[in-house]
């Protein structure tokens, strides 16, 4: 991955907000949109899920996941070309977590902090598999991933 | 589901483009974007992909298979309040396929059926989760995802 492809992909993770979460349930594939906070650094990506949703119930089953970002598509003519990246790791429940980070991000989320069934989940990547564009994938180890050549601020 | 709620499901499924697709690979979790089509009666969901994609070598191990559509990110204050919805379901590789209505949804797509390693497959929904806000969670069988309760055209 070269210098321009890296900055390209930490562009994309910083700017979108939302995830594809990929789970497995009762041995088949599920996936469900959830809010994502990534470390600046990419070694880790946070969600905060509730003890009632079924990721969460999933992923207390069995920590491997899936989290896929796509471009917002904004109805260009060929949506096909819309950059998306998935970042396949280990999703482990944390005790606290980057709460104050979430809030900056997500401020109108303050109220699931008030509810007992939520918490932070930590993704630690294993690899990522990005795609720039038609014919451009990148597979992407997680020290690459990590690699702070282009620091997003 | 209410018709209500029957109509913004459909009016979601009708106005996006793209989807997250959740396969099993290495009977692991993978996700990755592609484009959709659906049956106007939400009976079937298309999808145009090259054998060279993991997701493809991934159904044709096995076809179990989740399909996340959710509503583009207008960047609102709580993207957690987009609309979302998965459809769990079986994927079959079709001889032939929707070509015509494809090119009509995704016209700069035709260089794709010049290629030989790209074909079409059907996946057949088991069921859905379609979650309509916070806390609007929907289970949603099979049979009544197809009811025509309300026509989208």
């Amino acid at each position: 991955m070269d210098a321009d492809t890296s900055q390209l992909l930490k562009q994309l993770i910083a700017k979108e907000r939302t995830a594809h979460l990929g789970t497995l349930r009762g041995g088949a594939p599920m996936v469900s949109m959830t809010l994502y906070m990534p470390e600046k650094d990419l070694s880790a990506f946070y969600v905060h899920v509730s003890s009632l949703a079924w990721h969460t119930q999933d992923m207390k089953q069995d920590g491997r996941v899936a989290l896929s970002i796509s471009e917002t598509d904004d109805r260009r003519p060929d949506p096909f070309t819309l950059m998306r990246v998935t970042i396949r790791g280990e999703a482990t429940q944390m005790i606290s977590g980057p709460k104050d980070a979430w809030l900056a991000r997500f401020p109108e989320q303050a109220i699931n902090f008030t509810l007992a069934d939520f918490s932070f989940w930590q993704i630690t990547p294993r690899d990522a598999r990005f795609v720039a564009g038609f014919g451009r994938i990148h597979n992407i180890s997680a020290t690459e991933l990590r690699q702070p050549r282009m620091p997003m601020d």
